[in-house]
């Protein structure tokens, strides 16, 4: 059966400061008109119902998801008691299922993308399982195909092709290569057959658990020990007990580079990894003046900016090239270009973590 | 005996968001650590005491104004029911103090201007006492020696002098200009004998409600109409009957450009009229990065700016020369040539007046 692992313990610092620490960037609207979490279910809906859902979150936002995705059972959504990254939290999920159902196959995606449309993602999750039909040990990873020499993703070099399902090719993942610099993200581009890897995965619970078992034992360990009170009353008392002391480590460093089995899916829907404020510059239509605008806006003589007002207004003056954040809180006012360098803001307020 | 005669009830559309219609300009910090109007009340209290003093306001911020001024007699603050400009707001004023002192003299200010040192504010306003202790029937008005070819401000060309007191020189008040283009004022200034009409007034009551009798004999038989009932039960009711209809027109219209016998006195205090938020440049110190800073601020790689943060933080990346606002329902980015643009946001706000 095909199961979704949606993870959802990020906090979005570059999102401030409209996200905090209480309200990371997953629970965010972005103009959809619901938390990019919420959105990220009804996605799959069609494919995989809320009653094979599992949320991985921080321990901390539990109650918020739940009131938030009232259709989702109660124990679908699994409070992490401390970050430990996507191995642990991936490992995690796959042991827990894995204890009701032998043969589940999951879907592992982040909370906090934004995918159009949808049935075109519900199709590609659907060829990969159909490739798993056939290659139960393959470790399937989504890849997007570049619009830029991006700077901020990891990269997959393709290999050979491996199969093609409902239209959608998979290919042998040949190399992960990590964020690289501008001139090797040109040079990845000019040479063709790369993508970015977007966190999006899909495998069996086995595989992934076996190659946690083969390339991190201790984290394996610690995952068994865990899931031994999958389904019992002690269950989270053991979670809090172990989980914080497992390494950590994300799955691309701990599994994928070393796997052998992998393929990369080349996706064809839009994809938006939402990873900083110019990402409402892809999501929303930009007005006459060319601004793109969530909430209420006043504008004189200005142009060229992202304005987001959350629960008040923003107006401007004889402006332009600006990003114009409002909470009744706090205000941000960025140059586009920087837009990467809140998180900057979030570091130096990390103490008093506003 | 010396009264004071307090204006305030102004809107100060140029400090959006910060000034509401429920909370105008004078009634605003600006780094002084108290509201304007409250600052006027203590820089003349050693002079002219609260029994003394007259607050004119707008009848919805009376209950306002009475709270941060509770040293003043509930009786002193005159709330009018309408907006019908300075002749009216002033004979009102000295129509009032006529019924109790036949022998008033009147210290005409408004309450949104910052002064410094007080002491030697007082001191003028003594001086102009003086000299109405022999020139019964002069109007003496304050002016401000130029710094600047400003364009925001009528002027008054000096004529011979008319006396020294304590070292304030007065000289008859030759001409009174309109606010100039900057060619004409640029040419006031290379002539020179020029003020700026800082709209304060030193006269005797019976003077210029004669004044007003003379030039807007409409407008006196109102005035007496509600003088009339002045410290009887009827007074609000006739107030609010009568002084809507009042002729609206400023007293520098109304009453000083008309006038024969008036002065000007030479004032040598600091003076800023808090015209729009480039007066937080003038009256706080900059920091490093050349940032006037109002409240709780965070700037990443931002200079020359303007900040006001009220009820909340600013936290900027990347921008100078701007002016950013933060009010908790409210942000303004504005950029700092464009800062008298601002009360262009208010009338496009108008309708919904937030």
């Amino acid at each position: 059966m095909l199961y979704a692992v949606i993870m959802a313990g990020g906090a979005g610092t570059r999102f401030w400061p409209a996200s905090r620490k209480a309200r990371p960037k997953q629970l965010l609207d972005f103009g959809l008109g619901r938390p990019l979490v919420e959105e990220t279910i009804h996605r799959i809906n069609d494919l995989i119902p809320p009653e094979r859902t599992l949320i991985m979150t921080n321990s901390e936002y539990v109650d918020i998801v739940s009131e938030l995705l009232p259709e989702l059972p109660k124990r679908n959504i699994l409070g992490e008691p401390a970050c430990r990254d996507t191995s642990a939290c991936i490992g995690l999920a796959a042991a827990v299922l894995l204890k009701e159902d032998p043969d589940a196959v999951m879907a592992v995606m982040p909370s906090d993308h934004i995918i159009r449309p949808s049935e075109l993602f519900c199709a590609t999750l659907a060829s990969a399982a159909k490739l798993l039909a056939t290659r139960k040990e393959t470790l399937v990873t989504f890849g997007i195909e570049p619009t830029e020499p991006a700077t901020g993703f990891g990269y997959i070099k393709e290999g050979e092709k491996v199969g093609e399902y409902d239209g959608t090719s998979f290919f042998r993942a040949k190399q992960f290569h990590e964020k690289p610099d501008i001139a090797k993200a040109k040079a990845f581009l000019d040479e063709g057959g790369y993508y970015w890897n977007a966190g999006i995965f899909v495998w069996r619970a086995d595989t992934v658990l076996g190659c946690i078992q083969r390339f991190l034992p201790d984290l394996h360990d610690g995952l068994s020990l865990i899931a031994e009170k999958a389904g019992t009353p002690g269950f989270t008392e053991r979670l809090n007990q172990v989980y914080p002391g497992l390494k950590k480590i994300s799955i691309d460093f701990g599994v994928m580079e070393k796997a052998e089995d992998r393929a990369v899916a080349a996706v064809r829907y839009f994809w938006d990894d939402v990873g900083s404020w110019r990402a409402l510059e892809r999501l929303l239509k930009a007005d006459s003046q060319d601004n793109c605008v969530q909430g209420e806006f006043l504008g004189i003589d200005s142009s060229n900016l992202i304005v987001s007002a959350r629960g008040g207004m923003v107006a401007t003056v004889g402006v332009e090239g600006l990003i114009v954040v409002h909470t009744p809180d706090a205000t941000l006012v960025c140059r586009k270009d920087d837009a990467e360098a809140v998180k900057k803001v979030v570091e130096q307020l990390r103490d008093e973590y506003r």
